[in-house]
């Protein structure tokens, strides 16, 4: 492992907290080279609902590349790029009545997020955006603006402005009514709050610590930007294709943003692929205004086609909802037993402890014990489950049984 | 094609110059879905410099993805990175005694720039970044702000700043001497420029006009950076990967860039994929602080790592060089017959027309004749030629020779 | 009247209220060119505190004009300055136990304002400011940027960043606890608030609405900001100079603010004087970093001097308190019988009506019965009285009673 | 003097040059209180044009205040007003033909800038000011960021944007063609210069070394602006009111200016006053959009008024050129001996000297043989001299004389 300490930059993170070399992998599965075995609660961090190369979708892939069909294709127009556009339209768009436009914006959710809010400032003419405490939007400066964490915003080296963060679902635990802040400096002409182009917004924020949005509260905030002629842009990007239940994280509160920013498991196979999905009415954009070298990668189109046929039918929501409740049954006994607060939603869940260390020492113990998950929240005080949405019972068992091992073994007094 | 106009955002692009729908890929050819060939001096925007689908390449790609290898591993360890690391640093940086640590910023150009934009502030503490005239870094808001095109820079409905622009070589038609008005702002305690952090410029404008800088422009550059204390900043997304014959462009000028960043062809396949490279004390970093989540790419490692084969000696910048000498006598032909100025450096070169409609009109021809081809420059003014650095020399006569009728039918009147 | 709407900017604003020229002022009283005289509950939006050309401080002018005085200096040393300071320093801060650096920034609030933000992100090296709902601070960018008022931002025709509103003292009518959100915003390294350089805070606001901060809040405000380590401004232009009772109106609250804002009555005669006010170890300023050529206007030392006369004993103070109770009576009367929300402190009191057009209706009746008096509030709500501490038992009756029979006519039917 | 050390915050600046206590002045003299008479060659940095107490002002500011006429009015019409709008109209703008508004944007010069600003963004919905090197237009954020000197911009603590600089006249020493970059930037649209909404600029540049812009310049730049639908914004705090000799000092070059900034000598006296004037179709503010509390301090419209009179015919005009001319010979005599470029123009000359301390030695010395000058230029280069317009010919050769001698001493060697 020399090399990567000696060529590679200091910004890597997880390799830290797992000195291994992975090599290979399959479903839930994640092996070293030395021939160890991991079960993977982390996913890809969100990247890889499906598990890890999923053989149906492996297989078109290999047949597409076999075949030199095209590889990379910037906007022009490809067979795989319309197969993607008329499946997603016919499986995701049509039958949740979403009328959408589609926006390849690169491969990655920053880029996603970065032609979201281009296109909401340039439609409405405004420039503000209302972002909430704790969200996490990506790494490039306007997606940056957006994130609450201030170790990332601290990267950026110019001051984030062109924002104002407001206080997510419960964020004051339930000591002020919903929206009431937002609602007064919204009406109130002299609040100093400049009116807002749009507000971003994530149903269930992953790497803020789980903290999940209720459907009223959502509801709440539709209802709000509504009546004040903002848009509303929900980030999917960890929580969509069918993260917390429904493709979308957002059906089951039964709103319609008029933004959606999808990436990380779009692609069904962890190739880069995003999209940003929009109103009809709101695509001003001028040919080639925003762009982007990889934002016709072709593979990400078969995979992800593919990968759409986990949406057929209702399958894969149900059971991921019956799995998110075996998991959070599982969390509640370590809750009871050690402390800490129940976070998330269908699979993408947690335990936020009070002992902020603990939750990064259970993560290190269950690395030793073959698990591989990761902490999140600002203080990273929450130990984080997203095991891919195919995870067989008996693997969900076994990870949750090594999490309780871990918790308690992470409990024992430390060393000073 | 009728979905793509339904369903997709009118942002997109190319598709509106090549009305077909393209299918398959071969060296220098692409298929349509009709059957027709076209060859193509475009190559992804110089994102595929060894061509499409390359068998020996594709070969490995295909290998990886059918042992069930690691796809996405964010920044973990994984044996396909290490292979990658190890064989830059071998056979890119070591031979060029370049000591550069490597960051994986996400999988685009834009991010590349990104990270390096807020690496340079970050270290230097200064917030100013002087880019030049005609820039183009991407399309996230920091790499907006130092791109110069002014209907990209109108998408991002936000003003751009922490930026001054200077001229770029020759901007001014050699009317003053180089540097001149850049030296004196850095001298003058009152010239109202804030001390940079760094400059940040590429070796030839691609995007920009394919204008290049010359080397002693360039090296006037680094040597201004290095007595001022900026840090210099090379941009070799399109240049790289040897596009202008060497594998950095900016070899010829023997300058050593303080950060550069690499993407487009880099992985050789037309995968998503960028490094940013800078020397080792500048890595500030800390753990985490920039992130993303396909930054840990393993396919685009296995075919960079491949595609590192064609820099293991010097067969194919030799071969680029003479190239290029071709393409420029077939240009200075078409500017001797039609008028124009010839443009850019190795195998990025084009005529700048000052009709400034006829490069388009000399594309559109040359598609119906089979040429994939396109515009760049403010104006898009220029005829732009990118085409692989691998094609045979009968293609590039005969895309040479269908450019030449395509600019003289392009003369022809007009229907008003 | 011609020539103001002929020559003069749009941009005027009181002359529209008071269509008359007016020419000589005596106390509380003001006479127009046709012998009509008005009795003056404006006092110059609060820079008339001690009334109309003070006899004593008058011919404390006039002896320093006629006598060839220094009457422009810069930031030289003059013997009327140095007897302004001397005499500031005894009967303002050495009683009060303040010890404060004095800076003359200029002469008006807003660069007092402007001054204040300067050397408070100077001395702590951060770039954001928490600024209150509803807040006024001046209208050069600096300050207005700390401004509330969306007619006034909108203005600067470009976006004012650099700055975080919160809730200030029951705007959300006591629906949550005070600071709640502050307080978690700045626990939390996650919460999108960028540590704050320091808040600036006005004790009653006089523009946005006569909206007083209780004592607990400005001392719960000052506590937060000790420890979070930033600095406390208080903007005491409008509501210094015993405006509210005391010399500073937050002696009341016991509070020490790390820095000061004086202007508007602090010359005690209507001339442009202001300062800047700090704890000794923030005098971070180079030499001339911050200069302004009329920061040494030495008649306004001269006037200055003499009106902290006033200040020598307590019975002003007591009498503005007396007269403040007056008021208070006088107001709860019309607002039993007309509806709204008494407001303010001291001699700074209104009542905001619900019918928000009927404060601006009741003002022009008033100034029709000879009482000159003005709206605030962000919608022009509330009718405000600013009478000068000065005025007679007598006049203050005879003002209250006018007051009570405009608004009576004011709620008349009015013609459509 | 220890109160000034003790109380007064280290940002004081000119009093370090000057070691004593001044107390009175008249015309060109001022005297200290032990007695001591100097020559003033600074003139209130400018704002002293008619000489200290010029005894016909001061006799009208004197009646005007002895009748207890109206001191503060806001923007309230007032007599004093109409008079000095009148006035200010007959003498000042029908004879030049010009059609302008006048606002009374605050009593410095600051906000008459920041209200220029303001205006030319709001007419033209444009965020972007070029500016020009070495400017100085002030200490409030939005002047600041026009300034050029890089100590003055260090205080903001925050970074100014929104603002291109470009070269002033002769900045690069006639080593390229006048506005040759800037029209090249505005032509291209690649240029990354974001339409301006105005260019602002001062006809001599006071503070940042007497750089004078030559006639053929200013038309160039107003012929730029017209052309580029930009509007052009003359700062004549320092040289406007008769520094160069006419009234606006750029009437020589014949240009009309859209908006005009004018303070420091016009109220006559040295009392604060400001003016920003402009086309009457770019009158598009709100009513109170920009205000200020000293907006309408009558005092300062009397002595404005009264100071008028010297314009009344072009005497003071011709007399200043001639002044100034002997102020040339004199600076090349010395120029000759010293060494030196001599810089400025009309009754604002000085030297540059390339011994950059030997300015501020020379005024040191200066001050010492009872001569009153200050340095300016970015490194305090420039020897410069201000002296009153009104100065007598025996009192301009007297001070011309001990700058002579100041030179020379000042010259000697140095203590190590």
């Amino acid at each position: 492992m020399e090399i990567f300490n000696r060529v590679e930059s200091e910004v890597r993170s997880y390799c830290r907290s797992w000195p291994t070399v992975f090599k290979s992998a399959q479903g839930s599965h994640v092996t070293d080279e030395s021939g160890r075995t991991f079960l993977d609660f982390f996913a890809g961090a969100g990247s890889l609902n499906y598990g890890h190369n999923d053989p149906r979708i492996k297989q078109k892939l290999l047949d597409y590349l076999a075949g030199d069909s095209i590889v990379h294709s910037l906007d022009a127009h490809t067979v795989a790029k319309r197969e993607f556009l008329r499946t997603f339209q016919e499986v995701v768009l049509a039958p949740r009545s979403l009328d959408y436009k589609i926006q390849f914006p690169g491969p990655t959710g920053t880029n996603a997020v970065e032609a979201a809010l281009k296109l909401a400032r340039k439609y409405t003419g405004r420039e503000t955006v209302v972002s909430f405490t704790n969200a996490f939007h990506g790494m490039t400066l306007g997606a940056l603006a957006v994130t609450g964490n201030s170790v990332k915003r601290g990267g950026a080296g110019i001051p984030l402005n062109h924002v104002h963060t407001m206080p997510y679902d419960n964020y004051l635990d339930g000591r002020t009514p919903d929206f009431l802040l937002f609602e007064r400096m919204l009406a109130d002409s002299g609040s100093g709050l400049d009116r807002p182009a749009a507000a971003i917004v994530e149903t269930v924020q992953g790497e803020g610590g789980l903290n999940p949005a209720s459907a009223d509260w959502l509801r709440g905030l539709a209802d709000l930007c509504r009546r004040h002629d903002m848009l509303l842009i929900v980030d999917d990007i960890q929580m969509g294709c069918g993260r917390t239940g429904p493709f979308f994280s957002f059906e089951e509160s039964g709103i319609t943003p008029d933004i959606v920013c999808l990436s990380k498991s779009l692609s069904g196979y962890g190739l880069p692929f995003a999209l940003t999905l929009f109103r009809p009415e709101l695509d001003v954009w001028e040919p080639g205004e925003h762009n982007g070298t990889f934002r016709g990668f072709n593979p990400a189109f078969v995979t992800a086609t593919a990968a759409l046929e986990y949406w057929t039918d209702d399958e894969l929501e149900k059971e991921t909802r019956v799995k998110g409740e075996r998991v959070r049954g599982a969390l509640a006994e370590i809750a009871a037993e050690h402390g800490g607060e129940l976070r998330g939603r269908g699979l993408a869940q947690g335990i936020a402890f009070s002992d902020t260390g603990l939750a990064g020492r259970a993560c290190a113990a269950a690395f030793e014990r073959g698990l591989l998950m990761e902490t999140s929240g600002p203080e990273d005080e929450v130990a984080k489950l997203l095991p891919p949405l195919t995870i067989t019972d008996t693997d969900l068992a076994t990870g949750l049984e090594i999490l309780r091992e871990s918790v308690a073994a992470a409990r024992e007094p430390q060393p000073a």
